[in-house]
């Protein structure tokens, strides 16, 4: 047709979970691309403990997150408020969110996940797709360099003092689990494939340990593209600095296959929340490859990317949450520079 | 307007809680009528005790089951699904309906029951209004014959096998509660005012006992209509007949108000049920009234109003419930025939 514009969409996929997954879909949302969120599903502590053990349901907290961050503003701003909100009174109920709780009656009434978290997509009129990278329920299994080996997400977030010095030498899936195909599909027509930040093992290698997601990226066309935490955390990246982040994800990749690592380059942090930090033992992620303009086949951006926003830990939230942000609007700028 | 019809809906309130109320209500909701239902906050069993003890907010149950009868076919379909939906898995969780859980949420973020009552309505596409009796936390306090007084409506309800013989002799609210001045305009501006099926004391007599409430209905031109009970309970209604029923709510009303008691003429039940009724002390209430066509100035009326469907409790809900409940249909048929 004359005059008529046949642009099409590129297809981007964000492999991940968690809150960094959450500020990378919102910073995807508002751009001329469409989107699938590819989730993990080994999420094992708080509201997600009670579905695997009390619901045996698969973890939705990840799923949630996701599917919020892609809600339409046309949704009814009621539901995403509830789907957001986590309960602060109630034995038993304190520390849920009404989301998992919403998702738990709604697998029964439907009689699957699938078709709940359809339902669900639907509702919150999500603007792309929210896929389980699996439908099996595993565990993760993490073994560190003193020899421990701990069992369950959950236990690898938050492990003692103790053992939160050692380093994490393999991180494994048990047991192995049946890859979701929509998944592998999605990665395989990706123009870009995004590793967001997040838990680097808990929220994000955990993905790759399902056989099939290393191997799709592998195959893809997409270009690939990491984003690096800002901070480091206890227990998961204790001290890893920029080149610690990128050998890691590249090790459970199995092949040299980034095209951009996107790193942070503010290194101030407002000194409530840098003293906030000290306390539990993180620090800003050191760029030790500012001299390099690449690093193992991938080009590296550095740009601001530290939220303005600080998030704070509401009483009824009994998890360990980050309180500095990828900003998505920084991000969308990013993202802007690579995607054409 | 030439050829236009200018027909004023007549206003039609109901005053009650519980199954019975929710039976009338759908029997409303198709004829031409404008419903207001004023509903019983003194609820302490099952989800609502958690809702008043550790949400410290009102019990929401006989709200929901109102706003579930009420809500238009044309609500989302699915959420009226997950109203009507009572959790089977989980500590803490199981037995709670999804719908307290989602008016507690709601009631988190927008700041009051009131609004939650408000947003909710909207959401599931109320057919009408649904008011609370009061905003005011109470317990209801029953006095028995011989003597001994019980607190709160879950006792009250499933009182132990020997109190449960004597009957009540005296029902107050403690503390006295402040009306809802929603409910007294409603009642005040009705055509018809209805006082449902249910349970007597702790569905329907404590309506009256929240000050205005029966002074309202004395005043009201409305024409009163009461349903009695298909079937006695033990605890409450024990060896009631149709006669007693009538006493009891006149008793509480204050005044010979009533223009119409509707009696059940159906005397048989499935074998079945009537094994299971037996061994919970309850029988079909006994027209005693038989020979009479009035009693106490209200004309009596009777008709078959047993529901064919035969409810069933599920493990979930530990309250007891009802099996013989009221038919909406024919309850729409006996309307038919009163309201004009």
């Amino acid at each position: 047709m004359i005059g008529s514009r046949m642009v099409k969409r590129k297809k981007v996929v964000v492999i991940g979970g968690g809150t960094g997954t959450y500020s990378t879909l919102l910073a995807l949302k508002n751009l001329p691309v469409s989107i699938t969120a590819v989730v993990s599903m080994a999420d094992s502590g708080g509201s997600n403990r009670i579905l695997r053990d009390e619901f045996g349901l698969l973890p939705t907290s990840d799923i949630r997150q996701a599917m919020v961050a892609l809600a339409s503003p046309d949704a009814n701003s009621l539901l995403r408020q509830l789907f957001a909100y986590r309960y602060n009174h109630g034995t038993g109920i304190t520390g849920m969110t009404f989301g998992n709780l919403f998702m738990a009656a709604l697998t029964d009434i439907l009689g699957s996940q699938t078709k709940a978290i359809r339902a669900t997509c639907k509702l919150l009129k999500v603007r792309g797709r929210v896929i389980p990278v699996t439908f099996d329920n595993a565990h993760l299994l993490a073994k560190y360099a003193n020899g421990k080996q701990v069992l369950g997400e959950h236990q690898i977030d938050e492990p003692g003092e103790n053992q939160g010095k050692y380093p994490i030498v393999c991180l494994e899936m048990v047991p192995q689990v049946k890859v979701n195909s929509q998944a592998v599909k999605a990665i395989l027509e990706a123009d870009y494939a995004v590793i967001p930040p997040g838990d680097l093992y808990t929220s994000i290698i955990c993905n790759f340990l399902v056989e099939g997601i290393s191997q799709a990226l592998q195959k893809s066309p997409a270009k690939k593209i990491y984003f690096v935490n800002l901070m480091t955390r206890f227990g998961q990246t204790n001290n890893y600095k920029v080149s610690d982040h990128v050998d890691e994800i590249l090790k459970y990749l199995n092949a040299e296959i980034l095209d951009y690592v996107i790193v942070n380059s503010n290194q101030r942090l407002p000194t409530a929340i840098q003293a906030r930090y000290t306390s539990e033992k993180a620090k800003l992620t050191k760029d030790d490859l500012k001299s390099k303009k690449s690093y193992r086949k991938a080009q590296i951006l550095r740009s601001d990317l530290v939220s303005e926003l600080i998030y704070q830990k509401t009483d009824s939230d009994k998890l360990l949450r980050s309180l500095v942000r990828h900003d998505p609007v920084k991000m969308a700028v990013v993202f802007s520079r690579i995607i054409v």
